[in-house]
């Protein structure tokens, strides 16, 4: 069951240099900067009403947001929903044919379970389903 | 003053093909189809929790969300965000030397007012301004 969105993940080069302009250009502050080691990222989240913006900088270039920011440039990244039930969401994906980068859910950034659908089977689109 | 995002703007090719793959992979439906005879876009919003995906199909070779999926393919466009005193904060904007694509508000899909900010100044991402 979908929620709401939980966050809207961007790609940036730099990311000291990416939340200085989002302070200066719309005013908003991160929460907290988190280096993902395994993912090889480092995150920034941003509160904005009751979701999020999360600022994604690589640390790798095979990190997953290197190879977005290669082949896109900088920019929106991914829509990350709110769910319940996530382990039945994505069964019943899979047997509607679905594309998921994740089969089964595994250990969110910020606790929880989440889960990548293939942005082939959403026009582009990549969605991240998390669970808290 | 920021509130929330109010919706996120994919651009599709066929509005139509595109929800049909949103309810099949999400279970989401539109809350209804608009055509904008100005902007020669035709839109459907869907809601998610307390925001909204904007689905976008151009009508014509004109309308920026053609312009966008000639460079870029089907994919996330913009983020629209909720605000309180859109004119003052443009205002302060362009004195801090924001590029605007909308220097004052105009007459949004859903009635208010809404602004664009240039993604040359927010590191390739759209951000539209929207006042209810």
């Amino acid at each position: 069951m979908i929620k709401g969105v939980d966050h809207i993940g961007i790609a940036v080069n730099n990311l000291t240099e990416a939340l200085a302009i989002y302070e200066k250009v719309l005013g908003l502050k991160p929460e907290r900067v988190t280096v993902l080691e395994p993912q090889k990222i480092k995150i920034a989240f941003i509160k904005v009403g009751d979701t999020k913006i999360e600022l994604l900088e690589p640390l790798s270039k095979e990190s997953p947001i290197a190879k977005f920011l290669e082949k896109r440039g900088e920019g929106i990244q991914h829509i990350a929903l709110k769910v319940g039930g996530i382990d039945d969401m994505l069964k019943a994906m899979k047997n509607k044919g679905v594309t998921l980068i994740d089969e089964t859910p595994r250990k969110g950034a910020e606790g929880g379970k989440i889960a990548f659908i293939h942005p082939q089977s959403l026009k582009g689109v990549l969605i991240e389903l998390c669970e808290k």
